[in-house]
């Protein structure tokens, strides 16, 4: 059911059965790295390209998931996925190994926020009981189809994020299922907001607007204030982005300040070199959700989130034609029941 | 409901309102020509670049859509679109002015009937009363990102296809709406199928297995004989993957040789210079269902027809790693009430 402008309340409350991480290296060795499920030490993955091998990495996290499960690929109903690669081929490859019903999506780094989003509304009508979401993707293809070859060896500006290697993956079923696990409540998918930023070295302030339209909507729609939830988590504003956030909130008088966390700022270390603004790429929300904060949910130490996936829907060649960044962030409500 | 193995069942039945649509020359002049609400005679469309004129086709459309309804941007609760350009530039760029809640979508050339089908399954549940699914493809801005650029000036095989330049539009309203129009009783999301094919130069070979296994499958799902519907009707698949999906149907002991036509098949003059097989994107499908078959749906000339979108979900990158061509099609069922 639509209520207020823009986000639907998912009356029959999904519940995220089991999530699944695989990340590479950086990851590993970073902050969250006891988290993550699969660790590889290798970006190739065994793979001979960086595509095949971040196609391996979604691969192996939706595999993981099944395990955990006891679960085969045949008794999955749909799956949404998206990647940053030029057509998907990340998501693609993987999941036509898998034989499952396919939505391909494409948000930049909002993917696995639409990916949730739109498995929950399927699980809430009652179109699937097992229905897949899930997002990838790896600092070395990023590099060398938005930016450099990594073999130029560019130095960045400290505004730049480092995209995370890596897939997070999460399995959505309807409430009746006996478990005490988190559910979904609400989504307000978001709108493009483009503020005119021209620099592909800072995303942080070209998605920042967005997530600030997103998460005021979200909490007028919800009615809701920012301290009902524990965290109102970003995907990957880093640094830069963040403090952006956090001003234009508290410019229309709303504090996110003391319950706002961002996944770009938390999946690495910030002082260790090249990580400069923070994470990034739509592993960095899917990764870090599916690992650190669903154990955090899980384990109850966080009971009400808001999870803000945010993406930059450029090219190189939108950039290259003088255009400007737009931006989208889609939320939705995870919580624990009471 | 979820039927059969992949069909849900819209028991809602929510109604196509309105479409529109919107093409370049060779479309305009194209035996379909008659049936387009808005030709342009100059692929640029006025703009300085092929992605922005893709761009601007598909906001043609869409206000040509809100224009006929005499609605506002505003009135609309989503939007569901996608287009073939790296990163969906032309999507993006698109509803960035339109300030609609949007979910980006990467199906290649199957994203139209993506979007139809979540919109479709957005209304059925209630999430939004007015959704629009929308899809855009450029000749020119394709060739140049899949292909070659198009100062080469290269000869193409008879099995290559020409990227139609265009975009469609649907708007999707609850049942209760009154007016008599086609309304949506099905649909079948695909899995993705691959039987090897690397040949970037015939698509139409790599799609047909693809639409064969999804066909088949809504056939069994629904119980369904071909002959139920006036028209099983694909996207793109060409004169030579025409003749694969059909022979696929009839090694399987399905014959719909008398139901099946193809929009790559009828959009152009196929005895015409540099048409080939047929045409193909992502506004393929989009445009001739957007203009034609909507009007024969509405005149009731047609009255049940099984429409079919494939796309083929690799890219320069995969192909150029030795990589085959993965497909996937997804079927939507759109019929006159009796």
């Amino acid at each position: 059911m639509k209520i207020g402008k823009q986000t639907i309340k998912l009356k029959n409350t999904p519940k995220i059965l089991e999530t699944s991480s695989a990340v590479g290296p950086k990851e590993s060795n970073g902050p969250l790295g006891i988290y993550f499920d699969i660790k590889c030490s290798d970006v190739f993955y065994g793979e001979k390209s960086f595509e095949k091998a971040e196609s391996k990495f979604m691969k192996s996290a939706i595999d993981n998931l099944l395990y955990k499960l006891n679960l085969t690929n045949e008794k999955i109903d749909y799956i949404f996925a998206g990647d940053l690669l030029n057509q998907c081929i990340a998501s693609g490859y993987c999941i036509r190994d898998l034989q499952i019903p396919f939505f391909g999506l494409y948000g930049a780094c909002s993917t696995f926020v639409e990916a949730l989003m739109l498995s929950s509304l399927f699980v809430n009508s009652g179109y699937g009981t097992k229905v897949l979401a899930s997002a990838s993707s790896h600092f070395c293809s990023a590099e060398r189809q938005f930016r450099l070859p990594l073999e130029h060896g560019n130095q960045k500006p400290p505004t730049a994020q480092c995209t995370v290697t890596g897939s997070g993956v999460a399995l959505l079923v309807p409430h009746d299922i006996e478990k005490k696990v988190p559910v979904v409540t609400y989504v307000t998918p978001g709108k493009i907001i483009d503020m005119g930023i021209k620099d592909m070295s800072n995303m942080g302030a070209a998605m920042a607007p967005a997530a600030f339209d997103t998460i005021i909507t979200h909490l007028k729609d919800t009615e809701r204030k920012p301290e009902y939830y524990d965290a109102i988590i970003t995907g990957d504003l880093g640094k830069e982005g963040t403090d952006i956030l956090i001003e234009l909130c508290k410019n229309y008088s709303v504090d996110i300040s003391t319950v706002h966390r961002d996944c770009g700022k938390e999946i690495f270390d910030l002082n260790e070199r090249d990580i400069n603004s923070g994470g990034s790429g739509c592993a960095c929300i899917a990764a870090v959700f599916s690992s650190y904060f669903y154990q955090e949910l899980k384990e109850k130490r966080l009971n009400r989130i808001l999870l803000v996936a945010t993406g930059a829907l450029m090219s190189p060649i939108s950039i290259g034609q003088g255009e400007s960044i737009p931006s989208v962030a889609h939320a939705i409500a995870i919580e624990n029941e009471v």
